[in-house]
């Protein structure tokens, strides 16, 4: 089934305790289609500047991605990023940003996508968001991102979209952050009181927890990696393949979903083996299949 | 099969968001001697002053908690301890302590105790841990915890223990300080190279890992409790539970091992609800038997 992504493409300098790696090609959008690729096939929507140094359709060269909704726009510029991470890697630290591109009007949806059953909105103004879901016809199986900043600014907005998604991918101390609740449980189902009918915590390293409106609940740890060197892409890979296998299979019973979240898991760890894309690029779905066998065999007692 | 801790027995003032708990029972010999007594019998070691207010034959009456290694010495105090924790309660913050009989001659092994096949060496300095043990015949299955004052002040004495322990169980931020590595998986690998064949390392509220010098490896997300008031003793109930397990099946190969985490994780979950051990003096073996298979459908995919 089709599946749509709004999101970021970004120009990325990453420094880790592993190396530096300069304008090297990142964002929501790119880290998030190119998990998704492995399951199903991915309509990406997203915008950059004349100073783009990436061909996307190079990069998504031997998968089935949709890049209709690819602008360039020849009077803007590109975003970028300068990040870094110290110690155990568990949280970003920005040194730059340039929005540029994602500071304009959001893309347009194109005619052919508005008939998608499964969307991601990856973090933006939760304003844009919405904007983005208007263009979409009804009956489609929402997912969004947020961060700390909009829900510290643009509460009212963020809101307003909860209300229009199914489900809401949030780390978790933004979950802590937008219940006002330390409790990570309670937070989880006061987030389901805004709205959406499941949601997903992301806990870095330690892995995730889900919730649903029906009461249902489901715990997984973080895939014990041995190597990683890079964690740029990790929360946008793990929702690619959470929604990529949703949408392979059409599907979104909870027995999916914790499929689904088991799925993101094993594929960011792969992402975050190596800078920029390569942990990605340099895999098969065969190689997924086999650490999602692996997963379960460590967490099976 | 016999189990025997050694650890200490406090007078505990707790602050948390949910309340305080003034002069209450704590200590980690107490907390483990409670979570395991659902398991096995228990031998207790361990010191009080003439101050102290508890009469654990009383807290111990209905358990399986042989006292005789308990020293009641007329001439000292009863260690204290005050701490609080804030939002998250990922961690203690200590506002007082007196470490009073903590800071004397480690009490005596009973001679009837030093035929015990399961040890917990509980939170001390390790060369009072190594003096304790050497009062042991060989051949028990033995674990230990430590904190991080050893490790950057006693590295020496520990890395002496470590060599004559089987499992060490230790925090995070512990485990990562010791082997000089933010990665927790190649960490726990480091930890193995100084002796243990087993190491467990507790992640609070998200679970546990746990790594073979054979290679194998187990990981299991935090119960996803949404009823925590006082998180004191869960790491000591955590081991206790799982000491108490092995006990009781006296078996230490890696599926027990596995099976004795999943007990420490849920007796743990009880253990934080309420403050000081009321969350385990108010539930039954059938309640933690049930949590435990919560725990296994809440994690199966």
């Amino acid at each position: 089934m089709s599946l749509l992504v709004t999101g970021s493409i970004g120009i990325d300098t990453v420094k880790t305790p592993f190396g530096v790696s300069e304008n090297c090609l990142g964002g929501s959008a790119v880290y998030f289609s190119m998990a998704a690729s492995f399951f199903c096939a991915v309509r990406f929507i997203g915008a950059v500047g004349a100073d783009c140094p990436f061909d996307l359709a190079e990069v998504f060269a031997d998968r089935d991605v949709d890049l209709t909704g690819l602008e360039v726009r020849t009077q803007s510029k590109t975003f970028r990023w300068a990040g870094s991470y110290q110690g155990a890697m568990n949280e970003a630290i920005t040194d730059k940003v340039e929005l540029n591109v994602l500071a304009e009007e959001p893309p347009t949806v194109p005619d052919e996508y508005k008939d998608s059953k499964f969307i991601f909105l990856a973090n933006t103004a939760p304003a844009l968001q919405c904007q983005l879901l208007e263009q979409i016809e009804a009956g489609a199986f929402v997912a969004a991102d947020t961060m700390n900043c909009w829900i510290q600014n643009h509460i009212d907005d963020l809101k307003r979209l909860l209300k229009k998604i199914d489900c809401l991918i949030i780390n978790e101390d933004e979950a802590r952050m937008l219940a006002n609740d330390s409790n990570l449980i309670t937070a989880a189902k006061a987030i389901l009181g805004m709205g959406p009918a499941v949601a997903v915590i992301k806990k870095g390293e330690s892995g995730s927890v889900m919730c649903s409106a029906d009461g249902e609940q489901f715990v997984l740890p973080g895939f014990p990696a041995d190597e990683v060197k890079d964690p740029t892409g990790a929360g946008d890979s793990f929702a690619g393949a959470f929604m990529g296998y949703l949408a392979q299979h059409s599907r979104t019973d909870f027995e999916s979903l914790k499929q689904a979240i088991a799925y993101g898991t094993v594929v960011a760890s792969f992402t975050i083996a190596d800078f920029s894309l390569t942990g990605l690029t340099s895999i098969n779905k065969n190689d997924i299949d086999n650490r999602l066998g692996t997963l379960r065999k460590l967490t099976r007692f």
